[in-house]
């Protein structure tokens, strides 16, 4: 009586190895370990491949176990915090995180991003490539949208490659003057290119940061970060407390 | 000749599938259409149950289809932008978007919580239940957890049950002066109890959001938000941004 439907429902099965598998990963592995294979895995916790897989996943999710390329599944270290700039400043101004891989010009972009940008079709844009690295491990993968009528004075960044004319599109950019943002983080999956750059399989869960630049009364740049979801942790200060708890 | 040998692996073939099904969603299926079954499915693409069943799920994550209990696969609509407070308030502040469920006491908290408040094992604390509704969808479901010793004055929320305790408990925390406030946004899965507040399966995909609330010097409150990863969209504003664009 009073009981809802949704409550009587059992917990799958996977869902009960998960719990015990990852009590297993606490007490009998260390971080790094690879994990024994999958055929092993399931003799011994007594349950079916498709079992043992789905229970895999799910701890992927949670971001206890890695799954490598030519290495196989192993355990995961604790998530790594990364700080999604708080700081009202233009991609690649100083202190920035991201490394400029390169710059090229396109007239199509992803139809959310033309609908950000409001731009007319077959515009002209930059899409300005950068990665960020921690410890020699790729964590994100950023494509920056720039029109180029926002920016004419970086024309004769075409006459450059690579680094050096990212550096020269987002130079011209800082010198425009940046009078808000704002940011949405939503689950994604990585696409083959950026599953490239992270070291990943495409497909793998990303967490998608866009963020919307505005100048002049209208959207003038917009950065679509990919962060891996197995390893980041954003993380979204104020400076405030972290000096009150530091003190 | 220079060329990586990441840049050599194939495409995986349920990738090309989802490609391909992505494309006959936007021409066949309108949203909230029921897709027809699994079987029927992997006979008109020709591939095999296993291929199908990853492109649905690399589907799902990327928030076009949702799988919904009792009723099969549908075509999402477009995810929703839920705000994430960028305002400097403690929870169950006027203007907040969340509708307390109820209170409870306990001395047992997760490791990542404690760690957080650097309770003592046993210390006493408050967990304030929540959930967040949009047109009668839930999107979220909050845990609240604050030591009993920084809100000694609500002790007779004990009398109370459901949302009264959860609204005293609240209103003593608000009584306190908030200093500083610092937010984790990470991938994760739902929990059951989470999954059912959600009305979704166990190990759905959802995204979680830790806030840390600082007063006088220490973390005085964690919240857990654990919102619907198929349908939700984080927003973090400043509300200059919108402002300028609206004007």
């Amino acid at each position: 009586m009073g009981t809802t439907q949704l409550e009587t429902v059992p917990e799958p099965k996977y869902w009960h190895l998960k719990t015990v598998l990852s009590e297993a990963l606490d007490s009998e592995f260390a971080v790094g370990e690879i994990l024994p294979n999958e055929r092993d895995l399931a003799a011994r916790f007594g349950v079916a491949r498709a079992t043992l897989r789905q229970a895999l996943e799910q701890l992927e999710l949670e971001g206890r176990l890695q799954r490598r390329r030519g290495v196989g599944t192993t355990v995961a270290p604790p998530r790594v915090g990364v700080a999604v700039a708080a700081r009202h400043t233009w991609p690649g101004a100083a202190g920035d995180d991201w490394q400029p891989v390169d710059s090229a010009q396109s007239d199509t972009v992803p139809a959310a991003v033309a609908r950000l940008l409001e731009t007319a079709p077959g515009e002209l844009m930059h899409i300005v490539r950068r990665t960020r690295v921690t410890e020699g491990q790729p964590l994100a993968a950023e494509l920056v949208y720039i029109p180029a009528a926002a920016v004419p004075g970086c024309a004769e960044a075409e006459l450059l490659t690579g680094p050096a004319r990212a550096y020269a599109v987002l130079r011209e950019l800082q010198s425009l003057e940046l009078t808000g943002q704002d940011r949405t983080v939503e689950l994604g999956s990585a696409r083959a290119e950026d599953a490239r750059q992270l070291d990943r399989l495409p497909g793998a869960p990303v967490l998608v940061v866009t963020t919307r630049y505005v100048s002049g009364g209208r959207t003038t740049a917009v950065a679509v970060s990919t962060y891996r979801a197995d390893t980041c942790r954003l993380t979204f200060g104020e400076s405030d407390a972290v000096a009150l708890l530091a003190g």
